[in-house]
Formats: C-alpha cells, structure tokens, sequence
C-alpha cells in the first residue's frame, strides 16, 4: 500500500514508463512540471501544440526539451485533438491540459467522434498527504462536478475507487460527508447519504465500504465519533470523503493545502485514460504529483 | 483590536458582567463549560431547567454551583420559554441551548409572541485562530443556513458584521468564497459574489469590503492571489469567509479544526440576543471562547 505522495513517485518510476500526451504545452507553469517529471524519470511525454512557443519558454525558463517530441500545432482546438488521437493509437497513455481552457480540453474528450468515455461521469479526485492525519486522504468532487445528484454520486465513487485501487487500497472506507452526522429529510445531501450506504450494504456498490451521513469531525476523527456515540467502519478512518457539492470539496481541499500544510495530487478520471489539470497556484511538487498520479493508474 | 481569542476572554472579563440565561441546563458538557466561565469571571449564569438532574450531573462532575441561580423547569420547551423571558425581563443578556434540540430553542426564539428577532435572517458566525494565518478568520454560514440566496446573505453578512465589530475591526474585508474565482454564469455562487461586490460599491451593503468571487487560496493567500493576477483589497487578506452553502462552511471550519489545529468560538446572531451553541465534540475551551463571545457581542 502506497502511505504518501513520495512513494507514489517511486511507483511510477518502478512501473512501465507511460508517455503523458501535453495539449496546448505552451504553458511554462505546465512544461516546469512535465519537464522535470521526465527528468525524474516518471514519465516520456509529447508536447503538443505551438512549436515556436514552447520552445522560446524552455529556454527562457532554461528547461531541456531536447529529448521531447513536439508536435507543432498552434488551434489549440487542433492540439487538444491531436493529443487525444496520440491516446486512441497508444502512442501516449495519458493527458495533461496545457494552455487552453479546461472546457475546450474536455469538450474533446466527451466528442463522441473519439469514444473516450468509459463510463458516464467524468470526476476530479484529490489525494492529499495531511500531516494531522493518519492516512492518505482523498477526496471527490472539488473539481468538475458542482451539484452531483445520487446517480451522479455512485459514479463518482466509482471512479474514486479506480484511484484508491492504485494505491493498493483494497476497499476504501468512503464517507459521504455531510454537515450533520444524521438524516436531516431537507438535507438532500443527508438522504444521498443514507441512500448510497443501503446501496454499498445490498452489494449495489461494491469494492468499498460505505458509511453516511458523517460529518468532518466524525469522519476523521474517532474520538469525535465516539463523542457522537456513533459506532462505525468508516468514522474516524476514512479514506475517501465524498462531498455534496463542488464548493464544499473546493474549500475542504484548499484549506488542507493552504492551513494544513498538505501535499496534493489531483485528476480526472472516468475517461479511458487519466487526465491532468494543474491550477498555477499549486506547488511545482504537487504538480509532479498529479503527472506521477496520472501515470500510476 | 482583539487579535486571538484569549484577547476576547479578557475582554470579556474586563467589560460588565453580562448574564447567561441556559435552556434546559442539565446537560454535563453544557454545564461543564458555563460553570468555568463564570469561575473565571466572565458571565453570570442562570440555569433554567430541570434542577434535580443539573444537581445530580453538578455533583458527579465535581462542579461548584453554589452561586448560580437554578430555576426549576422540566419541561425543555417552557425552560427554553422562561430563559427568553429572562432576556426579555432583562435579567439576561444571552442564551445558550442545553440538552434540547436546537430546532425547539429556535422555535421559540422565532415565536412572534417574544418578538426576539432583530433582522430577517439568524445565521451562525464562527472565528477561527488559525496557526498559518496572520489573522482572525471568520466564516459563516456553516451551521445554520443550508443554501442561502442573495436576499439572506446580504442578512448573513450584516451579522458577521456586527460580530466583527465586537473584535475591533471596523470594516471588515469580506471574501464570497466561490470554487473559482471567475464569475461561472451556471455557478449561482459566483453571481451572487459578484453582485454583493456591486451592492457593496454601491453602498448598499455597508461597513465593510466585500470582493468576490474569491477561490479560498486567493482569497487567505496574497501569493496565490498573484499568481492569478487578482487584484483585490480582500485577497490575501480576508476577514470574513462567506460561503455559499452550510457544507462548504461547515466542512472548512471543521477541517480548520481538525487538520490545522485552530481554536474556535461560534455563535447565533440575528436575533436580540447573541445565542450560545456548542457541540459535544467543541473542546471545552472552544466552548468557554463562544460563551465569552457571546458576553462581548
């Protein structure tokens, strides 16, 4: 089982090296990364995109792309195709988004010309390395979806547990955090809640274990729990917390990176292969992490 | 300017001695916290409920209640009844909910027949020490409101104002917290930021600065806020956090609690009097800090 960030880098140097496809790579937050997860020893990578562009940031930024494919495409529509196309004939195994906006990035891979969804729910799953706690810590949906509804929740777990999977947790213990421990019926997050552990109990969802509503609190912690009087697999040992909405995840993950002094790493899965999105406020470190992340799975 | 909250127990112990008016008191970690701060100087109390069992739980958790006014009252709704007439009589500056629930303390607090509300809305209003920040961080509302419009939190801002105030700052710097900082036409959230921001230029909504949207990293991090290019009085710098929704708070607050080893003091506002509310798994400092907020309010 990998315990934090750094052995997941070491996983993926020990794996098959995977090829990160770059699209629109004239960004030089995102070459920083990609270049020195090559050098690292992570990963192979094509950048794809303006030629002219990426090249002038490397020296600028003095990285050596002297061993990286480029393929010269300026549309930045044209560029996220390509890297897409890079996928669908194996040269590459995974995407990271470079200088367009994520909604261009994922209007591509949803373009049913290209058959790169796996299933129905694309979701952004966060793994961070909290000092104050004793695990890995994960959490979904902070990222893409802002309102999941239940069946909306059921995939997102599902794709979480591709993520936890790669850590070598077998059956991750999932809360689906709410702002209360119990089933308040105005709080539809609560119901979700109670709905999605029925389901995990019936064997609906499996490969996990499911237990909500919880709140923060009695999610990680088990004094919390105890004080609560609740008796539970999950409270206080969590490994993924599910969130109702994309602001509570938002905020929830953010201040474990900003207050917490957590490591992260974050994707994008429900697709065929892994995609990387970094945001220019995240660490070069935590980026290296999301690539590293990208290529484990 | 009160800069933590052991500044605001002195504070409160310096000004006159308000006294504490507790619903249905027989609850040990209720009791528990009151009787210390009235040992410490900062309130008087008086507990309004069922005498025998605040007797009982008195003596087996060692407290000293000698001084402390009892008034015998078994049944929670008419304890909860008698401690709002006690604020209303003036014997009392302030409520806190003992072992009933918080929706039966509310309900009489928003009986019209004791006309106890002040404005439209009652909302939560939590402060938060936290270690990596350079300042007081307020956030609401995580505990009472489950999905404001705009309406209630221009009502939920004018509150945490009047709880700033108390700490000395005079125009507090208000961040509406959104998942991005961009206003999203399809995140209801980062309309309404942008529109309490014009509201607030246009000095409808006054004593204070509100910027937004603010994504929680630019929003507490001038560095994250550079590396965004925002340019903002608030960024970097917020007093307030005003969330969209009561997970997102809640889930900040407790995670500010949990992972970054904050201290805390939380209260009610909206209504004449401040009400206390504390939760079983509040620290017992945590609980003496609400009680003396609620006595400088």
């Amino acid at each position: 089982m990998i315990k934090n960030l750094d052995e997941l880098i070491r996983l993926s140097k020990l794996k098959d090296k995977k090829t990160l496809a770059v699209a629109a790579a004239e960004d030089n937050i995102v070459l920083k990364a990609v270049i020195e997860s090559v050098k690292q020893g992570i990963i192979n990578a094509v950048l794809v995109g303006n030629k002219e562009k990426i090249v002038q940031i490397c020296k600028d930024e003095n990285l050596n792309y002297s061993n990286i494919r480029i393929l010269d495409i300026k549309d930045t529509k044209k560029a996220a195709e390509e890297a897409i196309g890079l996928i669908l004939s194996g040269e590459a195994h995974f995407l990271m988004k470079g200088m367009l906006a994520t909604s261009e990035l994922l209007k591509a891979v949803l373009n049913k010309a290209f058959n790169m969804k796996k299933g129905e729910v694309l979701s952004h799953v966060m793994v961070y390395e909290v000092p104050a706690y004793h695990k890995l810590l994960f959490i979904t949906d902070g990222g893409m979806i802002m309102n999941p509804n239940i069946n909306d929740k059921i995939q997102i777990i599902n794709n979480a547990i591709e993520v936890t999977r790669a850590f070598g947790i077998d059956k991750p213990k999932i809360a689906p955090l709410c702002a209360v421990e119990t089933v308040n019926t105005s709080m539809q997050a609560t119901i979700d809640a109670a709905v999605l552990t029925a389901m995990n109990k019936r064997g609906q969802i499996k490969n996990c274990i499911i237990d909500g509503p919880l709140a923060l609190d009695n999610a990680v912690s088990k004094e919390a729990a105890f004080h609560k009087g609740i008796s539970s697999e999950v409270a206080g040992d969590s490994d993924v917390l599910l969130v109702p909405n994309i602001e509570s995840g938002n905020f929830l993950g953010k201040s474990l990176t900003y207050f917490a002094k957590a490591e992260s790493a974050g994707i994008i899965v429900g697709a065929i292969c892994p995609i990387v999105l970094v945001s220019r406020a995240d660490s070069t470190q935590s980026k290296i992490y999301s690539i590293a992340l990208g290529a484990c799975l």
